[in-house]
């Protein structure tokens, strides 16, 4: 995680009325500097200077594993998860957007999208997952969207439309 | 323009099929910077380094006015572009996506979307385009993508559909 992607992501969850934003890492001065920019923003000299990073920021939630993601939902929503990987990779049997975003309206169940970094998740990640979602496409050859980008137009196609 | 609006805006752009990305300023220094950066990573150390950088960066065109874009548009495409301005702020008689996109998929008229940074553009820029697009709305109360990010998601609404 840049600290860019923690911005522009947080304000594309905020945007889109997502509830939290974890950032999963095992490792401690990663965890560090991720407290520290978000403490800087939603509590410290950057939140009075720019309220709306504030609101955006506040959402963020460091955690050292998957698992404690999931327990946390877990135990803030009264029930388990869905998980639903989303890859550039095209592979068998994912879910296509529309699909998703029906099911997300039926049945409001508590959600986990999952967004890897340039290390990209491992395939053991991926097979665990109850979901994976369709890679985005903009209808060229090409599939390079910075993640920052990727998790705007997700959550577009999922819970924001016109 | 920061150096990640220039690499992210252009990789939406080439994700999307978009066929240029004008940059325009009327400083010297922010044209020199642009171009540095654009011919690093197009001709220069970065291209062999990373050519899927290479192939967003190249649709890059530094201008030093929207006059000077308009008439290169003009020009390649041998009639006179539409203009659209997107803004994040709400006002009469914007275009609904949904209608840009089919009015795009009907006519075929080259068009050029237009994107202001943090300055914003003026109000006399916005009234003298073609169309002013609708803002972007995350059904929320939060407005506050990044340009980067806004500039992704709007080309998804407008050409890349599920």
């Amino acid at each position: 995680m840049t600290n860019l992607d923690l911005h522009d992501i947080s304000r594309a969850a905020r945007t889109y009325g997502i509830r939290s934003f974890y950032v999963v890492t095992p490792l401690e001065d990663q965890k560090e500097l991720v407290d520290k920019i978000v403490s800087h923003w939603v509590s410290g000299a950057g939140s009075t200077y720019n309220p709306k990073r504030r609101e955006a920021l506040s959402l963020i939630r460091v955690k050292s594993s998957f698992e404690d993601v999931l327990a946390e939902v877990a135990d803030h929503e009264g029930m388990h998860p869905k998980t639903v990987v989303t890859s550039a990779k095209m592979r068998e049997g994912v879910m296509p957007f529309h699909m998703l975003r029906t099911m997300m309206m039926e049945n409001g169940m508590p959600l986990v999208l999952v967004f890897g970094t340039a290390w990209g998740l491992t395939e053991d990640f991926i097979e665990a997952a109850d979901y994976v979602l369709e890679p985005l496409s903009g209808g060229t050859d090409y599939n390079h969207l910075p993640v920052r980008s990727a998790a705007a137009v997700i959550l577009d196609r999922l819970v924001g439309r016109e």
